[in-house]
């Protein structure tokens, strides 16, 4: 079976090359509280607590990291209001919500379909799956 | 700011509480080698060391952890044949061309963004970011 290179005719960018810049998209998506904050910040812009309350699970820590990376990357912009204490308010930038809503279905389909993966997992790890 | 709770209106799932099934969804895509796998297969079907000679920088050993993962979620079929030496080819399920449709929007993202994306971080860590 031949595999027939599919170039973006536009950008002649190519996701499956190792060397090409579009995987650092994948790796920045590649991380479940990423998704989760550009999902979370999808409403309009949160505080800090506000997104961790949001995220059940997430710890101060990698929330951090995770809206550190975010703005480096241009998706989210941070905004420090000199309150006391100190209010920090993050939003999606144009550039994130472009992305928050490209990644979207993703949130539908869990929704919709986590009930067939499930019954697979179940059948797979019942041994349907052990005898293949 | 208030944050609305934003619940399936079918299903009562919400990607954002720890405990949600859902969850597991975002764990599945929340892996480079998934998304990877996902769009090469979109296609058709594939041997292992297509799949592998496609998807540039895997090594074998995520390539058959990959591969087990989504055929245990339902996502991929794999079918042996008996030939010397033997084949194994990979197939999408409807589950899994569903829901590799879903995520082919990420990668017409980034081939579109990922210039963007660079600019903005080129210019954090040239300074800009720094003094936020």
């Amino acid at each position: 079976m031949e595999t027939i290179e599919v170039l973006d005719p536009f950008t002649g960018y190519d996701i499956f090359k190792l060397a090409c810049p579009s995987r650092r998209v994948l790796d920045r998506i590649a991380d479940r509280w990423t998704a989760l904050v550009l999902f979370a910040l999808q409403d309009g812009t949160l505080r800090f607590s506000e997104l961790r309350r949001r995220i059940e699970g997430v710890s101060q820590k990698m929330l951090t990291q995770t809206l550190r990376g975010l703005e480096r990357d241009g998706l989210v912009t941070r905004q420090v209001f000199a309150t006391v204490p100190v209010t920090v308010e993050y939003s999606l930038t144009p550039l994130g919500a472009s992305l928050s809503s490209t990644i979207q279905g993703i949130r539908t389909w869990a929704y919709t379909h986590i009930d067939e993966m499930d019954a697979a997992r179940d059948a797979y790890d019942s041994g349907a799956g052990a005898k293949a």
